[in-house]
């Protein structure tokens, strides 16, 4: 019926199943509209993306990675997946590392390094993968596991054949083009499909233009875009680009920039991809090979140069990055190019995830705020996520922590750092005080060194909590250990660059929160006082056995952050769920023992003070419903630790 | 895993699944607790309502009609139930009326009568059925009417047998024993089952005791509550009601109240039943007998002592009133026994229906705020109702407007009335202006009318847009014929007497909205003005042909009302729908034909000017997203008319 209006106004559509497709409007402005909150970023398919961006004359780029050897360095891989996504790349892509098992399960295969990415860092990610000496059911295979956990992209490439003379299989795939078209044939257009270009031709092609030509076939095929291979002037990449387009190319094409970094790894680069280096470079180079900071001088110098040259051409909306896993040259670069932009403002209070499933997902408990990785992985299996409202009846099956080893859940920092934060030897509950409020005040602890990180909290005092910072020491000094807290908030501008959050011109709200630890002698306390606030105050009390203690009505939750935005509904990005607060409980105590307890011997003092807040310390949390009035939560705690007095 | 957890306190509960059953708690204040701001109400059956009234020692009534011989009767008898269901009963009933066809569609059939309670007057409703001359299929097909209808509770009776030699039946239907059986065999447990009980015994019962066994045997085959025919002596009730437990009738007995309204209304009721009126009530009666207002006060007086004497005693905690259909004599003896009690307070905005199929439904587009039965028709055959959020992709399938004439969509006013209020002849756009106006302040027509109804309002202003009087009055005296609006508020208390609704304690928003009929000049001033106002106003503006012209992004919602309580999630009850309001606009334009233009003859000039506006008007509505701001949607109505002038 709504169907047969007439509509004068491009921003109306005539019908409600049609709001799905309208992130690929062409305005910036317009990627905020599409999903109630999030950016159009969340729905689109990274080829539409990449339209959108060179519609709105929106320069872009792209980061690219290698899969790590060990576990720690996977560990600082994701933490830089982090750091260099906050630049704001429109997508980052992992290589396929054949001898690396790269479709396994190991912590630092290529597919579970792209998955990381994707569903932990929230970055639109291509994972690369190759074809060559593989059989049509493990490519599938492959295909179908990058599916199931979430990867819309894949990097379609021969590989290097294996072996000195390397003869075509019938039937195999021996080229990027046999790998193009089976992912169409197989998964339909479900993956967006990037392939390799290179400006001066394929090192093995007959020639420059049979190069071309088979570009066009892997176009033709079904690939969406072209990355090309490093090059060292921009007149190859445009020159090479003018020629794509003269035999009817017409995808994107995306510059591959590779910031020189140093003499052994420029080397080691030319020899396997069989490029040489320009004279006008060796020049500069080798007088200077030994120096490495003035060749990544130089490097960053070139690489902006050249991105310039590139984007003023007209022709470039986005440059890719060969990063090598380093950071400091490629931001370096970006930030002089204006390309690298720290975007303040957050689509909603904690870090989203880029796997499809979770697109709407937009409600999260508050306990995991510290820890977004862990919530991402104990809620891996879930098929639906809450969206508008947590609900009463949703049975959250959060995820076991038997596999707590895993390594996005462990602290990025070594097992020396954490006995200098958190005590070689601990002499009694008051010395675990200390710790929790040198990272608190951020002053040294006795032995003169910061505690940047908790078990419960891997990074620095966040903002926020920073505004609560004089009560919060005040506390822990006398054993409320507090782990997670924030302000009530009256109606702050969304575009607040602390406590702000989602589009522009709204609103957004609080509820007093915290939560902590603390010994059974303050809670008995705390108890009594909680009487007083029963009408404003709602608690939950549990300790590691699950003896739990609320005043919350049934089992519902209470939403704690919540956000009005123009020509939207509500949003309510957190709760206080009673029922996850029970799963979280589980969590929280055990990091005392697998993240601060287990840095002891067994039986030691130390060891044991841990063991036994553990076993007799209870987990509180409150919530102090009346937002618009001052927080009373520091006054009901001072009323405890008065009683107690 | 949370199961193994214990608890010790009651107000939680080991697992989330839990909660559906929590209603039943025994406290009155937890039954705003158990879905996020009704009452627990909708969501426990009568029997569980009637428990917990019974445990918290909280008084209740009820009250009986009968269906309506004409369609008028029947809009009169569902304003009665809107009425008087502001008083707070804990169920009506409707009575099976065998001789008017009383399972059918007609509007007049008690099977439509209930329907229309439950749904769309939010009234838990008893259906009663009678089975005698009916087979086991005629009645299972009623019944599974009565269930798709969203009736819980079935009255089950033997009823009147027609001829005047009865006989029993092999197989058939001879006891309303044998209906309870049926019900509960073919049924379960999902219908709560009332039955009648004879306080001096059936009429046509052997004797006392045997009637006792009989109701006995009805209660043993599964009815849940009894209620009693009418008595005249308190002591009769008690009586019977020992007598019943002396044999192990356990289950609620609900004594039938008949306030004597009238001489001959009594001489018919006793005729009907078989009972005898006591000498000492015909002593003062008689004498009387043309009084009515004398009969009616002594009714009064009597009904009140002996309801007294009846909650004094201790075993009785409900009332049930056959009303007749009348209104003053239930409602006054009700009143004067202190049961009336008007609740101010809301759990909703709207009215909200009783169907369990709405049970959860908590959101619903602003436009039909003043004809919420319209909205309950246009959206009964959803299968899902709104719950938290409106949503991006549901799209709504709102019924066709081609059952207009239906009763409860019709205007209570009859013609006569309706032209003096609105006009026995139009003289132009002015004279419509102008019963916009009155309709607005109050103030009596030209004619000296009081408009207290318009074709988009049945009933006088809300108080709520009382507030905003005065500038309505100014823009509808100039065109802007304004048929919706409400303030913007920024946290009020949930408790405030115009603005308030949901659980106390929380604090209530709106954004400013106004809804008008303007002609082609205004919108094209309009329009002009409100791209001063684009990042603050969203706007739809269409006509009758469906011309749409907005800046709402995408097909968004815009949430305009909403509210934030203890301990929940964050309710927000109206939304602006960009897609509803293309099925509401077919709606709002009809209504200037159907209800204004056809009181005029065709052709005449009244009707071409009704017509006229039908046909060029634009229908126009406006949110203010800056709710913590002065409402500037006075402004942009005065920006326009200066730029008209």
């Amino acid at each position: 019926m709504v169907n047969e209006h007439q509509h004068t106004c491009s921003a109306s559509s005539s019908s409600k199943s049609d709001g799905s497709s309208s992130g690929s409007e062409s305005s910036k402005d317009s990627s905020r509209c599409s999903t109630p909150v999030l950016d159009a970023d969340r729905h689109e398919r990274l080829r539409e993306k990449m339209r959108r961006r060179q519609d709105s004359g929106d320069k872009w780029f792209s980061l690219e990675f290698f899969p790590p050897r060990t576990a720690n360095a996977a560990v600082n891989l994701i933490s830089r997946f982090d750091r260099m996504g906050a630049g704001g790349p429109l997508f980052i892509d992992v290589t396929w590392h054949p001898a690396g098992d790269p479709g396994s399960d190991k912590e630092t295969s290529s597919m579970i390094i792209a998955n990381t990415a994707v569903n932990y860092c929230g970055l639109e990610t291509i994972l690369h993968m190759t074809c060559c000496n593989q059989t049509k059911d493990e490519i599938t295979g492959h295909l179908q596991k990058a599916k199931r956990l979430g990867l819309k992209n894949i990097m379609a490439l021969r590989g290097d054949p294996i072996g000195e003379e390397w003869e075509e299989e019938v039937d195999g795939f021996n080229y990027a083009v046999d790998l193009v078209k089976h992912i169409r044939n197989e998964f339909d257009d479900y993956f967006d499909i990037c392939v390799a270009g290179y400006p001066k031709g394929h090192p093995e092609a007959e020639s420059y233009e049979a190069d071309l030509r088979h570009l066009k076939e892997k176009v033709l095929a079904g690939a969406d875009f072209i990355i090309t291979q490093l090059f060292f002037r921009s007149e190859t990449f445009l020159k090479f680009m003018k020629d794509c387009q003269a035999i009817g190319i017409t995808c994107p094409i995306i510059p591959g920039i590779f910031p020189i970094q140093g003499y052994h790894s420029l080397r080691q680069l030319v020899k396997l991809s069989k490029l040489e280096v320009p004279q006008e470079i060796k020049d500069v180079i080798e007088p200077i090979k030994d120096n490495d900071a003035a060749i990544r001088n130089y490097g960053v110098e070139l690489a902006v140069s050249m991105c310039r040259e590139l984007l003023d051409s007209g022709m470039v909306h986005g440059v890719h990055f060969y990063t090598l896993n380093r950071e400091v040259a490629t931001t370096e670069v970006l930030k002089r190019l204006g390309l690298w932009t720290e975007d303040p403002r957050r689509p909603l209070p904690w870090a989203v995830s880029a796997h499809p499933k979770r697109r709407v997902e937009d409600v999260r408990p508050i306990f995991w705020a510290s820890r977004p990785k862990s919530y991402i992985y104990r809620t891996q299996e879930w098929d639906d996520f809450p969206n508008g409202r947590w609900g009463n009846s949703s049975s959250p099956a959060f995820g076991e922590l038997k596999d707590y080893y895993l390594f996005y859940l462990k602290s990025k920092s070594p097992r020396e750092e954490l006995l200098k934060m958190w005590g070689e030897e601990l002499t009694g509950e008051e010395s675990v005080f200390e710790v929790f409020t040198c990272y608190i005040t951020g002053e040294p602890n006795k032995n003169g060194h910061k505690v940047t990180c908790m078990p419960w909290n891997d990074d620095p005092l966040a903002t926020e909590t920073n505004l609560l910072k004089e009560q919060l020491e005040k506390v822990n000094r006398r054993g409320i250990l507090t782990i997670n807290s924030q302000p009530n908030i009256n109606g702050k501008p969304s575009t607040d660059p602390i406590v702000g959050w989602g589009p522009s011109g709204g609103y957004v709200f609080q509820k007093a929160y915290l939560e902590f630890f603390a010994s059974s002698e303050i809670v008995t306390a705390l108890l009594k006082v909680l009487k007083k606030y029963e009408l404003r105050v709602n608690y939950h009390i549990v300790n590691v056995k699950g003896q739990n203690i609320t005043n919350a009505p049934d089992l519902q939750p209470n939403a704690v952050t919540w956000g009005i935005f123009p020509g939207r509904e509500i949003i309510q990005p957190t709760v206080v769920d009673p029922v996850s607060f029970l799963f979280w409980k589980d969590e929280a105590f055990a990091l005392w023992i697998e993240q601060w307890g287990k840095l002891y011997e067994e039986e030691s003092p130390s060891r044991m003070i841990i063991q036994y807040i553990h076993d007799n310390y209870y987990l509180v949390n409150l919530v102090d419903n009346d937002f618009p009035l001052e927080n009373c939560l520091w006054q009901v705690v001072d009323d405890t630790f008065e009683l107690l007095n």
